[in-house]
């Protein structure tokens, strides 16, 4: 299975779906670019994201906010304090390595009381690294906080120092009162929506797109009364599965639910849930769902609780968030859809996600009439939806050029067309052929981009 | 006309459009959030963009690249040594300029022969903070580069600093042998398209969205044959007036070319343009056009210039460049679109650009019937566009508080619409009414906001 990830990075380098980023200069230590390709996809996901959880829904309004937030923000969150890996050095190669990941840790290295106790659990500890496997040669665990920093203005100091921000969770939060106070007509429950960047300062990040140092978040903060909590996780898990199946296509078989148990989840959080993907490395978390209780509006608005304009009741509103990674949506749906199968590669999207929504072919491209058919109709269809267009070599050899990056339809204009108005619409699963009227071709494909 | 400005900015705040991020801890230095209309016009100004230059064009490759690069990339750019701004600060009040704001400094600080010319024009200097205004008390100019800076990884030092692109462009070079690798069709003249955020440390921002230290991009880098420049400058300056007047819908008046003069260009540059705006505070730049040479592909492909598949010649694509500010759009378009009538307010958005395409409303909430009939026309419609629905208070106000947002047309169900299944269609900008009939509302609305 592993080899299916070498296939799939070596695949979306060749079609253009994502480069390393820099290659030229070596690259950027797991950093991609998304190509043509890569970039259509991406956007598919986010659109069609944005369409069915905030045009198409009453109870939900979006932001937009500025990646760089004020540093009380993480304060206030818990980020400044809370937001750290522990790391280990190895002293005889200088590695770096995540404690988590190599030992095991039994012990809490925050915890001064039990320095001899980790003290002697490193003793043991052999450096992971192949080329010098030295063991008892760490240094004691040191904090690190994945936040990236930075300084606003020229000078260099505490005061200036600020954030990119490791999520984009807080945004809502911190907007929420503007959020409300520019839609009075909002009442519970409601949610803010938001897409957009975050940054983490991971030490490693790995397996392609899966974990990256920037990244991409589409992520509900849902605000609903204490007593309904249950009530709404359950509606929002039902929500995020139809997402999968409906918004995706993933099979869902590869879809795993993980109940978080009470020693893993942040402390504020009754309950968690993470959807896994099967991943070709392993089963792994690509959705999460919590819920957070009223933490994060208590602690942005300490002594200003929300005042009920009906009843004047005060209380904070409790929040379910359902988070969903742009990225990892990315890759699940790429190793998802990935087929070799006998005489061709077939990237299996579901149609509305594909980046072209149909390619066009004149049957031969020295024939000037064809070409002239094709390309009106190419030029009539891009109006609605990005479609390719393509003429060279033989036939066959488009269909599967066009198979390989996902595109649903292919459209064939040949001598008959000219004739009868009509052209051959080829379905990229079943390989099958229908002849249709040009002139209808638009809805045709309407039709079939919404089933 | 300052005043303007004001109204905007309130304005903006007020029916959430935008709003100053992490108001609730103090704000941040000049940093905003998009609200959830504001998130819907800019969303509509990037989508617009691309379906016109990336989607409908032949031509034109879309990529979306990570905001961290290697720092090879920023010395081959030229930015690690030159995008410097040049600082003086008052000794007295620690206060910081921006040299070129308050000294018109006729010498070049960075040449070290003039330092005594520079002190005596210090000496002379009085301080612009109006609480200081001491006068001979600067430093002698620094210089401060305006890239913001981080580090990758664990450890702080000179090997894992990076930095956050502040500009898009450098990817598109960066990653242009990829791009034209996995589009091996690809012939000259081409270009490739991104969107994205870039990051400035501007020691002075302002205006409210004008000048921010983070603001997202549309740009083309369109490579072209050398002796073929001035032909594609030209044409390329045609479709900046094009989605100027038919994109944005600003009055051409408000517009002006500005031809940079040789002293102010980059060295590289053999001409550039400026479409400066009327903003209440000034003419300002909008968008520049810049024909930047073959300057950047020679300095990231050294030794790799580009041979022609066909006739085995070499060499490098010269480079035209236009570039759109989103943020500086959406203000433009506030500005040109924000007009205090007798009896309402109203933003004359191009309708294609308006966060709510239409408006729906019961012509009484108290009658379930209309209520209704008025939601399945809602639900109908917000398949396809992002409309609102509105049920409160008088028909009048409800008109007035969707003409302050921009929303092209309002949708009213009365007791007529009961028999005859038609609803009235108001036009924002004439207040006229029309009758239509409810099953032609899709293709009546899709129609008025194509055209």
């Amino acid at each position: 299975m592993e080899n299916l990830l070498d296939k799939i990075v070596s695949f979306a380098k060749r079609r253009g779906f994502i480069f390393p980023s820099s290659e030229i200069y070596g690259g950027l230590a797991n950093t991609y670019d998304y190509g043509p390709l890569g970039v259509e996809l991406k956007n598919s996901i986010k659109n069609i994201w944005w369409k069915k959880f905030v045009q198409q829904r009453d109870d939900m309004v979006g932001i937009d906010a500025a990646l760089i937030m004020n540093t009380e923000v993480w304060k206030a969150s818990g980020h400044l304090k809370e937001f750290y890996d522990s790391l280990l050095q190895c002293k005889k190669c200088n590695s770096i390595f995540r404690e988590d990941e190599i030992s095991g840790l039994p012990i809490d290295p925050s915890s001064p009381s039990k320095i001899e106790e980790i003290k002697n659990f490193l003793k043991d500890l052999t450096c992971p690294n192949s080329k010098c496997n030295q063991k008892g040669n760490f240094t004691l665990p040191t904090l690190f906080n994945l936040m990236f920093e930075t300084n606003l203005g020229p000078v260099k100091n505490e005061k200036s120092k600020v954030y990119f921000r490791p999520e984009t969770a807080q945004a809502m939060f911190v907007d929420f009162k503007q959020v409300l106070d520019t839609n009075p007509r909002l009442r519970l429950p409601f949610g803010i929506a938001q897409i957009g960047k975050a940054f983490r300062n991971e030490i490693t990040p790995g397996n392609f797109i899966f974990r990256t140092r920037e990244f991409e978040q589409m992520e509900i903060e849902y605000f609903v009364k204490e007593e309904e909590w249950g009530k709404w996780f359950e509606y929002w898990r039902k929500e995020m599965w139809d997402w999968i199946i409906n918004g995706l296509g993933l099979d869902k078989n590869h879809i795993h639910e993980l109940e978080v148990p009470d020693s893993e989840r942040a402390h504020y959080s009754k309950r968690t849930i993470d959807f896994e993907y099967d991943f070709p490395f392993g089963r792994k978390e690509l959705y999460g769902l919590a819920y957070r209780g009223d933490f994060d509006l208590k602690n942005h608005y300490k002594k200003a609780p929300y005042k009920d304009p009906d009843s004047g009741e005060e209380f904070y509103f409790h929040v379910i968030e359902p988070t969903w990674g742009v990225d990892r949506s990315f890759l699940a749906i790429l190793c998802d859809s990935y087929r070799e199968e006998k005489e061709r590669v077939v990237l299996k999207l579901k149609p509305h996600l594909a980046p072209y929504k149909a390619a066009i072919f004149p049957l031969l491209a020295n024939k000037p009439e064809l070409l002239k058919l094709a390309r009106k109709i190419y030029d009539d269809l891009r109006q609605n939806f990005m479609v390719a267009f393509d003429d060279r070599g033989n036939i066959g050899k488009r269909y599967y050029s066009q198979d390989e990056i996902g595109t649903p339809y292919c459209i064939t204009v040949d001598f008959e067309s000219l004739e009868k108005d009509d052209v051959t619409i080829r379905d990229r699963d079943t390989m099958l052929q229908e002849r249709v009227k040009i002139k209808d071709l638009i809805k045709i494909l309407e039709k079939k981009l919404n089933s």
